[in-house]
């Protein structure tokens, strides 16, 4: 079983936002597989996806603090600033974090530890809507 | 052919840990495959996996002193405190790395380089055990 | 369908370089898959692979400059410096951004966003060929 599809995220503010639920709802094929796996891709070079923990918000807030500190606008090695102060360390962060996710499937749920959840990371101050590719394949119930 | 079965990693004090030999020795089922790919991924938010120098120790000494002063205990940003300094830490080292690795197997083994090899990731001071969720598909040879 | 063979990618000076036509052209198999995904994983400790903006030189330049400044040569922490002072911050650098790509494929094309390219990163000065294990699967058209 193959399907694919392309999700859009709604705009969402600068920082890192939990979406468990809202890739969830747009992947009801999900409960078919007995076993498989869920490919998450971001179609952007200025936001990025990881898993990190799903309870506390100020986890999230620490991951955007200390993601502004390590890659500091006002570095003085930017060349690349014709798109604003953003966009360069928005880039980096991009490629730290990583443009995809591939998650265990198992009896049609996640195989997520307890505490994991998605997030989107959004690098840039008006990002807009963010498109994700999204690929699901396994063995069916 | 499609196999997911969860590993138990026994704990590891804080720090990176080469477990290619462990992870071998959980998957006997790697040897029928004639081309395929496993996915290994850590059920936890604050431990992580990577890919590396599987030959000197001190490589792996050299990750963890490096992390740490990336990723400062002392960084005057962090809110979420109430787990203990290495917690924040923890996530953030765990998202830069990731939960997952995705690697190629050919003819009944992993097809790395040379001196590629598995690295669990301990960022805590007190991790206990870790949980793999491992899942391997692909052609029988 | 799977298709998985050895790419090797010609020699490159250190920094981050677009690859992504030499990799289409090393998959002319890419063209019969209806849905899928490909794997692209360097079989080196000192080189990595991501994704990140095709259109301007200078952000290549600008990963470049901030990796550089990020995982310094000349860290005091160093122990392992037995082959060069590019050798340690190359490992990081790898693990940072990682082993390999997981890219969607429909219709025989790669689903990526409209700015993104894929990336090889050189973290050594003298890295030499570099060699790719490709792996392809899913539905033929």
């Amino acid at each position: 079983m193959w399907m694919q599809r392309e999700l859009t995220l709604r705009p969402r503010e600068r920082g890192f936002h939990l979406i468990t639920r809202e890739v969830l709802e747009g992947l009801p094929e999900l409960r078919e597989l007995r076993v498989g796996l869920l490919h998450l891709f971001i179609r952007h070079t200025s936001a990025s996806l990881t898993l990190n923990e799903n309870a506390s918000p100020d986890v999230r807030d620490d991951f955007e603090t200390w993601f502004n500190e390590a890659v500091d606008e006002d570095f003085r090695g930017w060349t690349h600033t014709l798109e604003g102060p953003d966009d360069m360390p928005a880039h980096i962060k991009a490629s730290l974090l990583g443009p995809s996710l591939t998650l265990p499937v198992r009896d049609g749920r996640f195989a997520l530890g307890t505490w994991q959840g998605i997030y989107l990371c959004e690098h840039r101050d008006h990002g807009g809507p963010r498109r994700l590719m999204v690929t699901l394949w396994g063995e069916s119930r």
